[in-house]
């Protein structure tokens, strides 16, 4: 028999407390961001049903599901029936179950809606370094508005959210969808081939430019692909603003209103989701490659549920990413413990460690207690490995006087102090 | 072609912005309240290995588990070769994946480990009013000590977030398995028909207790059933101290460190779980049957993954069970949206919308901003559904004199203000 494994599956994580505490405080940063741009925050299944998930046509994201197997006789008739086996499976992403929830609650939200929703996804990909089947996401979105309000709130409430957490260098890449294909079809571009130019032009970040041109050509040609170039492969300029003007100039206004010094038109930002249909953006970091977030406009998604088209546009913030990016500062100052642990001197003055604790938490003051009456040196050990500021001892003579003996834990400093002194330490 | 549902699956829930802001506000006190008492918090993965869950001889839990299908290649092996066609599966409580992570990390963390865990679970149940087939729990575990202090902490720190949410009539039922086990053997039950006897024991809240005799003296006989009910279904008192005193000493002196006035030992309180080894409590509202929570002491569970014997003791809230008690003060005080929603007056005035919001956030106040620009009666009523306190206007008049119209969105009242004027409004 193999031994029962004690490591998570592979692509999955246990969190240990300082890790827990940095993921806890930065869901908290980011829905308190959220929160005060005026969006409200949504919650959905972890599971739902296989058909939600696979949509129509399939597609990439099928592969990645994991499903959820039948279960009693409906499993048995499956595997006699040779039938799918599975009827549920995790979600992917929050967007979909998001265009779900608006399908099914729409009539009793605010419109338009403005949401955030932030939980874990899974997904079944191979697992590698910073690759992950289980991770969280952040998402905001505004469904039911066409206006590009719904863009700068977007943007701007991911921007707040980074800049609380003191990322200043954070860029904003922004072009759009149709924009895009238009001027691939106006460089000529048949429109059977336009997708595949865009897979070639979202590699120009990784790949040198040649070689992008170079593809570009085999797959479209030479004429055609001078002119994607000249729109689609220079930063924004005069041939991108012709293709559309109209279009054009939203994405400009868009900036105009964000008003952030590190945000512009890109006009070979493509962001690989199929289902967006105008202005798409990304985040990303100086100190990171790859992007730390992005987003864009999807007006068809509700469509898949029968409704009425229904337009939307929203955007994520790759929280794993924001995590590897936070991590050297919590590495510095990592979170704080508890600022007493009061130690238990014996049974018979456990009483006496608990009312104190009970009175400084009354206090205000994070309090823990040994939960037991060892040895003083191993307590004042657990003490230190809480990170706890004060350890605090009762013995007989402390209670007798009334006091309480504090131990600094950074100085090693003693003290026998009232408990109205210890409310006061800093 | 099947319509694709918009309902989430059968067992599973959406949360409307209200309900989800009330689950977010009760989780982010807990996690407060554990916290102040030292605990730390941890995360597992919502996956575990299927062997982890599984556990050696199986049991009851088997069947609630959601297996998720292996993938691709080793699926077709599974298939052919009539082999089990799951892997992993989701944990059905945060019990055993504490157990799992302690014993991978149990070297890396404080000693005792003091812990919280919040998150959801899933059982393949049939879903009921009020069971769910994803809920939450709030687990809090001390893993390390034998001292009773363990016992206290635990019990202490969930009354304690019962007090956070004004629940004061909450009461604390106290028992001890193995005491339970000796006045089973005292009353001379036959070792085999002791687990027998404490499921027919455990019936004792609901069912007449001439039903619950009858039943008990159809297992063990009339003499051993008389001694049960001597020791087991009378209030706490001599028979059962007599039992084993020093045990019984345990539990009262966990009462009297405790403190609360709406504890007690209460001998037929079983607990259905196996592995408990020790006292074990419940809390349980007067307002609701069954319980809001509990807990014990299971000393073995880490052994099953092949490490030595460590003493823990843990507890948890029923989380959906506390939000069924809480959901009617919630709608006597529905929690209150933005303190300000902007208005969009037109295109030309956007760039003034925006700078007053992002102004007023600065200042500390939750701020929406309408995501259009259309009608201002509309605008007013999407300010209304979002519970915002106060709408604002900037039209050209009200740019031209620097101020701002607002619209108290209780009273109706409208008044022009300057914007110092705007961060002081209640």
């Amino acid at each position: 028999m193999q031994p029962i494994p004690t490591t998570p599956p592979s692509g999955f994580r246990d969190f240990l407390p300082e890790a827990c505490a940095a993921r806890a405080e930065a869901v908290s940063t980011i829905s308190r961001i959220y929160r005060s741009f005026g969006f409200q925050q949504i919650a959905t299944s972890a599971v739902e049903d296989l058909a939600v998930l696979m949509g129509k046509g399939g597609g990439e994201n099928e592969k990645l599901i994991f499903k959820i197997q039948k279960r009693g006789e409906k499993l048995e008739e499956a595997l006699a029936k040779k039938e799918e086996l599975a009827d549920l499976g995790l979600r992917f992403d929050l967007t979909l179950p998001l265009a779900r929830y608006y399908s099914k609650h729409g009539s009793q939200l605010p419109r338009p809606f403005k949401a955030f929703h932030i939980g874990p996804v899974w997904r079944a990909e191979r697992a590698q370094k910073g690759r992950y089947r289980e991770f969280y996401q952040c998402d905001v979105d505004i469904v039911g508005s066409e206006d590009l309000g719904a863009e700068i709130d977007v943007i701007s409430a991911i921007l707040a959210a980074f800049k609380a957490f003191h990322l200043d260098d954070v860029e904003v890449h922004l072009n759009d969808r149709a924009l895009v294909y238009a001027a691939l079809a106006a460089a000529g571009v048949p429109e059977d081939q336009r997708a595949g130019a865009c897979v070639i032009l979202d590699k120009l970040d990784k790949v040198e430019r040649a070689v992008v041109a170079s593809e570009l050509e085999a797959l479209v040609g030479a004429d055609a692909s001078r002119g994607v170039a000249a729109s689609l492969m220079e930063p924004d300029g005069e041939a991108y603003r012709e293709v559309d003007p109209a279009r054009h100039a939203r994405l400009t206004a868009i900036c105009a209103a964000v008003g952030y010094p590190r945000m512009r038109v890109n006009p070979s930002l493509m962001r690989g989701f199929d289902y967006y249909t105008g202005p798409v953006f990304e985040f990303r970091s100086p100190k990171l490659s790859g992007s730390l977030g992005g987003g864009g406009r999807y007006d068809r998604l509700t469509e898949k549920f029968g409704g009425q088209k229904v337009p939307a546009c929203g955007g994520s913030i790759g929280f794993e990413r924001l995590m590897l990016l936070l991590e050297e500062a919590h590495k510095e100052t990592p979170p704080a413990g508890p600022k007493f642990c009061v130690t238990v001197f014996s049974e018979e003055m456990r009483a006496k460690s608990l009312a104190l604790a009970a009175s400084l938490r009354a206090g205000g003051a994070s309090t823990d207690v040994y939960p037991g009456t060892g040895k003083l040196g191993h307590q004042f050990k657990y003490a230190d490995a809480k990170r706890a500021r004060y350890a605090l001892v009762i013995g007989p003579d402390e209670a007798a006087s009334g006091k309480v003996k504090a131990k600094d834990l950074k100085t090693g400093e003693e003290k026998t102090v009232s408990e109205a002194e210890l409310q006061d330490l800093p």
